[in-house]
């Protein structure tokens, strides 16, 4: 089954454990706001500007991404553990 | 009858039960901000971009949603309980 | 004698008991948001866009609306309570 | 002498017990925020749109107008009380 | 010696007692915002609207305003109290 | 060594005791809000108005200037206290 | 390994002690909103106007820049630390 976020919405599975990036990307248990690591499952078409046009999103399906802890809501997806952030929560791609 | 939403509005019939999409979508009792899971009856013309033009919604009649749980104004159209929420308080269509 | 609305201001007669729409709408006593119905008496000119163009309004005199219960600034003209809302504060119209 | 609004706003003289009109309009004591009724004694050149360029104001002088009871600075000119409101302000017009 | 005022901002010396208008306007005691009556000394270039394009002020040096009590920064300049308002807290001109 | 603002920052240096503006300009003691006086070392090249095109600033290095005494931030440059403020943040040109 | 910033958000590296800019600026203990000093790591595409065409940002990989103390996410990439701001938050450059 399928979601198709709304806007500039990004849908995100949360990555732990095995699944994070090795070696590179650390996050220290003392960051005073700490970032996530997720996979971008799903995108919106994008934002509207002024003038009513879509700009289209900077993330694809695929992209592994930092985003900020407390952002989006949390839903659960065929047994995964998904959630719905605003693009601009991403603070960008890894890799 | 009919209601016809404003501008940007959208009127939502909330799924209860058995009515909701099926072994998909999960929402944990523990997310921090739980949607809901509804079907859009109606949706209004759209918002007016900066020129006063007409942006036509991305939901329409039929869709499945994922609406924020606190969002929109409850009212009763024959018998059934309904939602007006503006379309940004929609995070997704299922399906 | 008449009240014209300035800019974006509806003016609306507040219905009750036997005008309200029968059968249709049911506003639940436990709605955390109680909208109330009403008829459109006369509408403002409409607002201005970022170029001062005016966006006329879209709803009409005789229009039958669902509006917020907190909006707008009550007064009584030739002995009728009417109500001077901004269009944003409507709803929807119901027919 | 004279008093020239600047931008947007408008000088209003506060029309009081018999100067108001007679019999259409009541304001009633019960009304949670209750206007006020005035006459359009000089108004500014208007607001400047995004482009810089001026939207002339829908009132002119000797316009009977009901505005917010909170709004404008009061100011007693040539011995009589008048007000400097802004244009959105101002509900409508009497007439 | 000279100052001269960035963007908006305005020059005014506040007039007290005898420099006041005479007869025409009296702020009362009771007013809940007291304006206060002073002299355009000197203007800035003007605002920039939304395309970077300076839009030059209304008011001129020489002109008598009111303006609001609490408005602007307080210097002296060559013995005399001036202050350094924006255009925008400029109610009007007196005259 | 150099310092370049961003954006529509300026680089300024403070002036203290025989350093500023002789006779002419006295900031009160019982000023609500005391501007202080400072030089202009250093400007950005301006913010970027609503097309992104940039506007360049209205002050220059060597310009005397008052700026609000609560603005911007600290540092020493080879041995002078400089502050770096937003052009919007000082309120005119002395001289 | 790499990180790509999105929209106009800036990887800084801090530096500390001896990699610090050396004798040109100090940055005193006493300041009230201390800024820090960083190497600039990557940079993001920049921030979109309202056309949505996007606005490169003013710094670049390897600039020496001072931030604001309290800007930023932390995180820690190939064990060094870095910090992912917006560039808004960048003061200047140095050198």
């Amino acid at each position: 089954m399928s979601f198709r976020p709304l806007h500039d919405r990004v849908l995100i599975r949360r990555l732990e454990g095995e699944e994070k990036t090795k070696g590179g990307i650390i996050i220290p248990d003392t960051a005073k706001e700490k970032p996530q690591e997720g996979e971008v499952i799903a995108v919106g078409p994008g934002a509207r500007d002024e003038a009513g046009k879509l700009v289209a999103l900077d993330v694809k399906a695929g992209d592994r991404v930092l985003f900020g802890k407390w952002s989006g809501v949390e839903v659960k997806i065929d047994g995964a553990d998904v959630l719905i952030v605003k693009e601009a929560d991403i603070l960008g791609v890894v890799g």
